[in-house]
């Protein structure tokens, strides 16, 4: 067996759905849960996501080949301390956090240097804006990109393994530096979210608030899709990330600034010339 | 027959869908296409949405009982202006522009009293980011909402009879007033479309611009496709209804400039707060 037991800290959507996959696969053992949520848990257990839970971290990870933490970031710091003292020697431990240099950070300055050369840091780029156990299926990374972001140093087999580990689910694994992953997805995906979240306050707050979301088409809806997101996991990923989010921002900003001073004074070429380039971007990218 | 003699000037998403909404009800006699683009309107002939057409709008709209304009914005003066004159006196002119302050405003300086009175503005909630006739399909508007914005000399029986042809398309029909229409539509669909445009423009000129895409996941595919949307039509919407635009993008600014402070200095409550009534907004009407 590939794994013979796997530990998910944290039984949500990415780790419910990694823990089916590698089931559905035949290459997983017994999953032990660990999370605050028992009612979560039991769902967990129920739904054949996992088979045991335990509450406690340390007890948890006991006798685990492999330690998934998918929890939101703010909680890793909390986790590594629980964990380092009850897992075995030969533990291997990833996670499934959208922002990398913190969870690179916590992890050195919390995991002794042999654990920490086991610490392979991952980032599924999968997902929907549904949490929770009950959202997990088996096919979530099918054909997705699994981005690992190695430290200067994670062993070369852990590393190796893990990339094994995605590859069983179906996703197609890349690495990338621990910055850039961090800038890049700041841009792709951390932005998007923080714009979503406040095109939807802000409409909240107009006197025709109850008509403006009447009336509001399929292009508004997909647009706001990630609004629906978890706020705790984004609150986070917006502290954890921050510099990155914040350089990709001000850009952002700058720029609309330059557009809507264009529409303000009428610069029909200005504005034209945008909208097409944008077009042909994004159409040259998902035609 | 409800309409003998349909003429849609501008054959594309909307005025097509509309074409083949009514030809399916069978409450349509002949259909006449016009436009500038000759391929466009033999693809619409040979796909059945229209049965002929003419490039020249005052032949085209000879002996029709009602004339649909669903040109972009910036074209309304000129077709006005070009179809005057060739109109039966018992014509009911309307329209599927997404502002309709401009629209009004060209009515009322280029139509004659009388054939201003028998205009009635109206806006299809609906459409893709497709656009040309060969996007057109009949039941584009089953179950969405069409806002009809009467003006001050709106004839009663002409706005009633506009009702009932977009009620033949499945669609349920609304008034507003065209101030709190573009107010509206500015806040729900003008904006997001100027903040979609930006975001993929701003990316596009990150250094790590080919990473940033090929990373991107579901969420910015579907935060990003209004971008993929006809930037001449879009162009000439932040033109025609800049006010508005304008008044809610300021908004919008003013609440970003907030919540990137409260990143910066890290204040974990009022991004925490924000992000949760969002979600909760969000999911209060898209549940």
């Amino acid at each position: 067996m590939f794994i013979e037991r796997l530990t998910i800290i944290g039984v949500g959507l990415i780790g419910g759905s990694l823990a089916c996959a590698l089931r559905k696969q035949g290459v997983c053992g017994e999953v032990v849960g660990c999370g605050r949520n028992i009612e979560n848990l039991q769902r967990g257990v129920d739904l054949g996501v996992i088979d045991r839970y335990d509450t406690d971290p340390a007890r948890a990870v006991t006798g685990a080949d492999v330690v998934v933490i998918a929890v939101p970031l703010g909680g890793f710091a909390g986790v590594f301390q629980a964990i380092r003292d009850a897992v075995n020697p030969s533990v291997i431990l990833t996670d499934v956090g959208s922002a990398k240099g913190s969870v690179v950070n916590d992890a050195k300055q919390h995991l002794s240097p042999a654990l920490y050369s086991r610490f392979v840091p991952a980032h599924p780029i999968a997902g929907t804006e549904k949490s929770g156990v009950a959202a997990a299926f088996a096919e979530l990374f099918v054909k997705r990109k699994i981005i690992l972001t190695p430290h200067e140093q994670t062993d070369a087999d852990a590393c190796d393994y893990i990339s094994t580990l995605w590859q069983y689910t179906g996703a197609e694994v890349v690495t990338l530096s621990v910055e850039h992953h961090d800038r890049v997805l700041a841009a792709t995906s951390h932005l998007p979210h923080v714009l979503a979240y406040n095109l939807v306050n802000t409409l909240a707050q107009m006197d025709e608030q109850a008509d403006v979301f009447q009336f509001a088409a399929g292009g508004f809806r997909d647009f706001t899709r990630i609004a629906s997101s978890d706020p705790t996991m984004w609150h986070d990923i917006c502290l954890a990330n921050r510099e990155a989010i914040l350089a990709i921002l001000a850009r952002y900003q700058q720029h609309l600034n330059e557009l809507s001073h264009a529409i303000k004074t009428g610069q029909s070429e200005t504005i034209l010339t945008a909208f097409k380039q944008a077009k042909n971007t994004r159409d040259a990218f998902f035609g």
